[in-house]
This record gives C-alpha cells, structure tokens and sequence, in this order.
C-alpha cells in the first residue's frame, strides 16, 4: 500500500477569520486518482462563510478553495480521462456523496479532504474537468463555481435560447458571469441593481441590454411584466417583490445567492400570476465540462484579479466588503511557498 | 334598444362587513349574452375579503359571489352554448378583461358588476359553464371557484398521473377539494395539517393515504423528501421551511392560499436542491368546463353547509372563524325575497 503525499496550504484553524499556512497529507493516488498541481484557485463567498463557520458545519483546521486549476502530476493505474501534464479543473465536488462542499468533509477513505489554497490535490478522475486548449488558467478558474453557478439554470431552466429577456438582479462576480453567458445564448439582458453607479459597466462592458434601478418604483414600474426569466445572484437579504413583479405571467425567477436570512415572500404575485421562486446551486460534472467548453468557445471569462497566496487575508476582508471586481483568483503554484 | 333588467340581492354598502337586501339592474341581454336566475351561489372566503375592503380595492356598494348556479331563462339572438331552461355555472370571470374578481369591477358596458348574491345575472355566453346533467346544482355550485382552483394547479403542473405522491396542506375548503381530485387522479395523498383532529377526516373520509401533523418535528422529519408536489392550501401566515423539506430535490410547492402578510422564504433550501415555490389562481373557462365535466364523472363535491340568504351575516361570521365545514352555498332561489 502507497502513503499519502505530505502537502501544505493555507488553512483557518479556527472561526477568527484568519488563514495561514498550514502542512498536511493528501492519500496516496489510488487507481481511479489523479493528483495535480495546483496552479490557480478562485476565491469564493462561500469559502469565507466557511472558514469562519458562518453556515455552523464547519471542522478545522480547513483548508478553503474549490475553483481549482491544476497540471497533472500522477494518475491511477485505471484512469482513462486525463493524463500527466494534462491541464485540468477541478470545482465544488470530489466525492461521489454528491455534496455541494467538497472541502472540510469527510472524503471516502474517512480522512478529511481540504481545498485547493494548497499545492498538491488527489482526487477521483470523475470529478476532474478536462481544461480547453489555450484557455487561460488564471482567469478561468473561478468558472468552477462561479461559472457553472450562473450556466447552470441557464440550461436547467430554458435559458439558453435566443432572444430571451432575462434579468440579472446583482452585478458581482455571479451577476457578471451570468450576462457574459447569457449575451452569447443572445438573450435580451436587463441588468437589476440597486446602485446606478453600474450602469456605464453593465451596459458598455458587459453589453446588458437595459438597466434599471431596483430602488427607483417609477422606472421598475416601466419594466413591469416584461422579464421571461430572472437570475438573482444577490447573497444579502433583499426585497424580492420589486423584481417579481418584472416578471411575466408564469414564468420564475431563480435565486443563485444564499442570503443568511429568510426572505419576505409575498404570496399574492406568485398566486395571481402563476409567477414561481425557484433556487439552483452549481450544476453535476458534466454540465460543468459542457460549461467550461462553452467558455473557452465563447472567449467567456471572469473579471479576475490575481493575488499571491500571502494576501489571502486581506483579499477576504475585501471581499466581506464586496469591494472586489469582481472575483480574486490566487496565483497558488507563483506564491505558495513552503515555510 | 332594450331596458336594463331590475333584480335584487344581498350587497355591502360600506366595510362594515354586513350584508343587506340591495336593488339593482342588470344590463338587456345582449346578442351574446345569456340571462339566468340565480338557483345556489357559494361562499368563498374571497368574498369575505372583498365586500370588507381588506383588499384595498373594493367599491362600494358590492354584491358578493362568484360561485353561481342558474338556470337559463333568456339568451341572446347569437347565443351558441345554451338555451332557455338549461342549467348552467358562472365562476370567477364575467368579462374578457380576464381579472379574477368578477364582480364590483367595471363591466363592459361601464357599469358596476354585481356578483351571485342575487336573483338575475347576464353574462356573455363565452364565461358560460355548461353543467352536468343530474349533477347536484347546491353542492356543485362551490366548484366553480374552490374546485377550480384545487384542480387547475393538479393539471397545469402534471399532477394528474396516476401514483404521485403529493402532499395538501390544510383541510379546508381548498384541501378537501384538491384530495378529492387527487384521489380521482390516482395519486397518493399524504394530508399536512396543524391538528392531529383531522386525521381521522383525512384518512377515512376523504381517502388520503397518510396524515402528517406540520408541528411535530420528528414525523415531519421522517416525510423528508419523499413528496412530488405539494399543494399549500392555507391562508394564514404559516411557516413553509417544514414543508419545503417534505418535497423531493427538483419539484414545487404551490401556494393558493393568499396569507395577508409575507411568509418567510429560506432561500437555502431552494437552492441547495433545486426546489421551487409557486402560485397558482383559478383557471380559464375551457380548464372550468373540464374541471366540472371531470368532477361530474367522478363524483366529486365538496362539502357543502347549505344556508338561507338571511343568515349570510352569521355564515360570514362563522367563516371568518374557519367554523364551517367546509363550503356555505346559499340557496338563492328558495330563500332571497323581494323587500
């Protein structure tokens, strides 16, 4: 029997917030195993709610990161899907359990797996995503989540036709995604904020078709009844009947962020209408290979901005704040350094 | 051109919320037009709302129900459907604006509609439902709003397969009815309620297959994930985190019951397993003609409490309380007298 691969990263230890290195074992790749190098991770939300145990599951020491591109080092004796110097991705899921989070869980040999803010990662060929030729690995890798996030009601839900109106309610790093994916299904998109200060981005960069104000009841009155979809991509609680009512008759608006409180439902629009809130979350494997494939197809990529693994901390602090345009990516393999 | 047509009836003046004997005219029938004497008009808790202003919307004074059997006794020179002496249902809808409430709105010739409370309607042909030969008219009469309403989500969202399993929330007058239809669907039925005094009810009366009390935790907990659907029949403010988790990943709960505050939506849940809230409002006369012929064939009727037209105060009041079971239906013909 092979030992596990001695590794390091950067891990919280405990729910104060803070990251730091941190050295640990990956196992030993197994038949099925592909190990990688890791060369870039994206920073998401959901890796801050976690290392700080905002959703109350979370074990330490954790190791975050799960938007992770990588170059393979060693595969198992029966992998067929990738081989070593292969540039690969790997997203929200490692386990055949089928968990959202694939980091700070129990994995299959009962040890606890850790993400990808570390140099060396093991894991079961089917979770790996075969990155496109000549795709950037820097700014793609957020997609893993982020991308796949937004592309995945797309699909699930219709979204992918042409001429489409949709609404994008939020223009982070979901919100942002979502336009870029919906302009090349060539849907109509309508862009929903509550700063007019994002209009000029929206519009000139983005290529969002209209923008409105959620804050302003007479220019969301002139939008009334018009959307065929929309995708909320807001993670703070926020009113949900302004943007209902820009729906059309029998039709859903799909909430992609988790705001940590409930939200206020109000009952009749969705009665009198046949209007429908649904929710979705990432999407399986090979929704997210269709995904990465359309992307590089597309040229669709995030905004990204590449920091070294030592400002890791202060990256969170900015992105507590949202003050990040609009996703951070670290540059593992540059700027993990062995202590 | 002929003479609008004096009738009477039982209408609000003001929202006080009570009813009294009120004359009025109805217009000359037109070509297309079919006029009718009022034999059993339902009370739907709708009514309660509306001739009390709790609404917002209502004007006064206001002739309640929309709920209506009759029988022809005039139609027009065009009229295709019916003729003199056959009986015949009028539900939520008189008027091709399509809105719901069908009376104290605007009608086409610019006069207030008045609804069912009443002795002689006119209505255009095309908002006409046959009925079913030796269907009962007092029972039947509730169908042409709660039974609509039960039934048009069942068939909109495919609830009409045979095996299902679907949950209904509160046995009301909206529950009891969509059990029914579910049964005549073939679907297993598992009834959620507050009261574990209605188990009986549910399981042995009305033939649902299992009976869950939505306050206790740990039978909820073993439900879990186990329904295709659930119709929330409730009209209070009610907690539906309990219930989102009795569905399956991927499928929908749907609300027709109109509670007067926001519920409180988690997000979470509908997002970590794509599930989806909706509403569901009445149905279109061609659903209505269906949902009648279909509940002829299968017997389905609704409980009803048959009352006098004098002591519609007290049904209101009774009502208001949930102290009845399950539908008030007035006999009109019998009991509404000339002042």
């Amino acid at each position: 029997m092979e030992h596990p691969v001695k590794t390091f990263g950067w891990a919280a230890r405990d729910p104060s917030g803070v990251l730091s290195p941190f050295k640990f074992s990956r196992r030993a790749t197994r038949e099925h195993d592909v190990q990688l190098k890791v060369l870039y991770c994206g920073i998401c939300h959901s890796d801050l709610h976690l290392f700080k145990n905002e959703l109350g599951f979370t074990t330490y020491s954790i190791v975050p990161g799960h938007e992770i591109v990588g170059s393979v080092t060693e595969v198992g004796s029966n992998v067929q899907k990738v081989k070593v110097g292969d540039k690969v991705g790997v997203g929200c899921m490692v386990g055949s359990c089928r968990k959202c989070v694939h980091y700070n869980s129990v994995d299959s040999d009962s040890t606890t797996t850790y993400g990808g803010y570390s140099d060396i990662l093991v894991v079961d060929e089917h979770f790996i995503v075969r990155w496109p030729k000549n795709f950037p690995l820097d700014k793609g890798a957020p997609l893993l989540c982020a991308g796949i996030t937004a592309y995945s009601p797309l699909r699930y839900y219709g979204l992918d036709k042409p001429g489409l109106h949709v609404g994008v309610v939020g223009l982070g790093s979901l919100g942002h995604v979502a336009v870029k994916f919906l302009k090349a299904f060539e849907a109509k998109v309508m862009m929903i904020s509550t700063s007019v200060n994002k209009k000029k981005e929206a519009i000139e960069t983005l290529g969002a078709d209209a923008f409105v104000v959620s804050r302003e009841p007479e220019k969301m009155q002139v939008a009334a009844d018009t959307l065929e979809e929309i995708i909320d991509t807001v993670s703070a609680a926020h009113p949900i009947q302004p943007l209902i009512s820009l729906l059309k008759p029998h039709v859903k608006m799909v909430m992609l962020g988790v705001p940590d409180k409930p939200l206020e439902l109000p009952v009749f629009p969705l009665i009198s209408a046949r209007k429908t809130v649904a929710g979705s979350l990432i999407g399986g494997l090979k929704e997210t290979q269709e995904m990465i494939d359309f992307a590089a197809k597309h040229n669709i990529l995030p905004d990204v901005d590449i920091i070294s693994m030592d400002y890791v901390n202060t990256a969170m602090d900015r992105l507590a704040k949202a003050d990040v345009k609009y996703r951070f990516a670290i540059d593992v393999a540059k700027t993990l350094k062995t202590e």
